[in-house]
């Protein structure tokens, strides 16, 4: 387990211009953009610069922006663009930027639904071996659909809230009362999180082309996981109190236009997806994003987005296959990002083999499952057009006791 | 199987007084109560008198009323009451009537989360029966825990809404290739849903004692299930689009508090559960509802909700153990209403078993899994005080066929 890595020059660059939503000095929370370590008041500079859709930055959320359409959100973000690289904007820019640090951001989405997939072949794979070790490591359906389920789009937070250990009822023991308490094994699972920006109908199912339009921006996503709650609950019908406690997600919403330059080729599909599923390159793809999970400043993980089996349009095309529709402000994430590597698994489930193997840090001090006090950071980048990097931030958060 | 029951004299008598949504003539969704066949716009009658609250009623959803909390959710029920039975008011009364034949009505709620569970122990050991033969009809977990998951808010629609056929992924044969097309087994689950109307925070538990408090309303409440796509997708993360494509609750919101005479003892749970799950009679109870199936006019089932295993105040104590918090518009709703007796199930896969055993109904057709065009209309009601009824209304839908 090696330190973590050093800050690139371009964190925070002009590829990247996220969107959040902050309450500058107590005032009405409202819609920023952060420029390397500056957050620029949209809402303010918009107003001035009299914007025909500067009523959507004067907002609690990014809802009002996303209601406007991809059209509009690719010329906003080159209008954004345009204003902060514009010597005559400069003044008028600099009046209305606040340090990063200086800041508390809010919770930038109203979230809709949320929906985890379990998109990693060797998530899913080592998840299976630990929790089903009689069952093949694969259920038979996985290589034909993306699985999902619906988390709870109440307990999504932002970035930097802490997390209460949950408290919950465990397998019993050999006299058959389940036994109840704090979580034994809490968990991470490191994750990207797509946005949706765009609508759907319901009873009119979207096309692997279609869906790239509803996306609006990714985030990363930390959905805390208690897997002794998980374990005992979840069977019949799927994880319910093992996740809901709280899923983080970053402060920050990266368009997802900025990551065209890291779309890459699945690693492949095999056997061959049903037809609703398949499509082009330029439909179906994998992003490039490097993730860093971090535990009390030691790095433990690096798994790569390009790993993931199923891409994101074919998520949301299986999402609606059934005629669900969509609403601006719903979530859905990949599930735990996890390659082949040991080193580049996105939980301590896998990292730690269920507990029973922990991780040596460089200080010799030993990582099971998470700790009262722990502070897990995860976060990401993807390359960058100009050679530079397009960045995701991080979402971070702290476990305090669970009430007693 | 026999004819529909008559419809009561009391049908929406002052004993329920219940809460919908609804545009007169085009004009902004404003909400009404129902007393017998008509609305009374609520929205108009609280602006004339004046009433501190008005500003609630004039909304396209109730959350703000709910929003209120329940001491005044108390207050308004019983102003309410009192304007309709005043005869100062008659006249008032009557210039803000119109007939609910005449109008449309609109989703009462903002649902926030949407979580069903699978409280019917008669349900869930016969869809153990069938979805897995092999094992033990109900799981280890079952009478420890009320089993829940977290369904599509966004899809939940109101009564009256057609409900498209969902296209999906079934089980493969023996070339391995799933099927994919519209659904062959197309079920409904008769449930009854709670209308949470107070909200809790994030990290702090509710007790059963306090549950019964953030309870506003009870709606009737049709789980749409498309049994074959479940079948195949739901392994290991739970059912998704086997359900996730409609879910229709009644037009009327029924204070929780009208329900008062019709709290029964639960059937009994053994082995105990645990304490946070304990609680006295006024605090863990069931509820005396009749409910009705029926199809195409044809009665086809009678469940009872006081046969339910859990309550809806353990419901939520569960729900809430883990810290997740609860939001103004939650719902949550019972699962699938089943008795011992077969004449009392609630879905299909039940009454059909499997569809291996249609129902025959009283003019020898054969009644499966649901054909497109057929009418499923779920009616309920409660004993009153007065000897009377509190009435659940209905909760209706049509089937249309999948796109093509």
């Amino acid at each position: 387990m090696t330190p973590t890595s050093p800050r690139p020059d371009d964190y925070f660059g002009v590829s990247t211009l996220p969107y959040g939503v902050y309450s500058p000095d107590a005032a009405a929370p409202r819609l920023g953009v952060r420029v390397i370590d500056d957050i620029v008041d949209l809402a303010a500079v918009s107003a001035e610069l009299a914007h025909p859709d500067a009523h959507v930055f004067d907002r609690p959320s990014l809802n009002a922006l996303m209601a406007l359409g991809p059209e509009r959100w690719r010329a906003i973000r080159d209008w954004v663009r345009s204003v902060i690289v514009d010597p005559r904007h400069e003044e008028l820019v600099r009046s209305h930027l606040r340090p990063v640090a200086s800041v508390s951001m809010l919770l930038p989405v109203e979230v809709g639904d949320y929906v985890d997939f379990y998109a990693s072949e060797s998530h899913a794979s080592n998840v299976g071996a630990i929790f089903r070790p009689d069952s093949p490591a694969l259920p038979p359906n996985w290589k034909h659909l993306p699985i999902g389920y619906h988390g709870r789009a109440g307990t999504v937070v932002v970035s930097g809230t802490d997390v209460v250990r949950p408290r919950g009822q465990r397998r019993p023991g050999a006299d058959g009362i389940p036994d109840f308490g704090p979580s034994h094994s809490l968990d991470i699972e490191c994750e990207v999180g797509f946005i949706v920006g765009k609508a759907s109908r319901q009873g009119s199912p979207l096309t692997v082309a279609q869906a790239r339009d509803h996306i609006f921006g990714v985030v990363l996503l930390n959905d805390w996981s208690a897997r002794d709650i998980q374990a005992w609950e979840y069977v019949p019908l799927g994880p319910f109190l093992g996740k809901s406690f709280a899923t983080s997600i970053s402060a920050w919403v990266v368009p997802f236009e900025a990551f065209k330059e890291a779309e890459v080729a699945l690693p492949g599909q095999s056997p061959a997806v049903l037809p609703y599923l398949a499509g082009s390159a330029s439909e179906v793809f994998g992003l490039d994003l490097r993730l860093e999970v971090v535990i009390n400043q030691h790095k433990v993980s690096s798994p790569r987005f390009r790993d993931m089996y199923w891409s994101a349009t074919q998520m949301l095309a299986h999402l609606t296959v059934n005629g669900a529709s969509l609403r601006v402000g719903d979530l859905f994430a990949s599930g735990t990002v996890s390659g082949v590597e040991r080193d580049s698994w996105g939980s301590l489930l896998e990292l730690t083999w269920s507990g029973l193997e922990p991780i040596e840090l460089e200080t010799g001090q030993l990582q099971g499952f998470l700790a009262d006090g722990d502070v897990v950071t995860i976060t990401g980048w993807a390359p960058a057009a100009d050679g530079g990097r397009v960045t995701l931030g991080e979402v971070t958060g702290r476990i305090v006791p669970a009430p007693s």
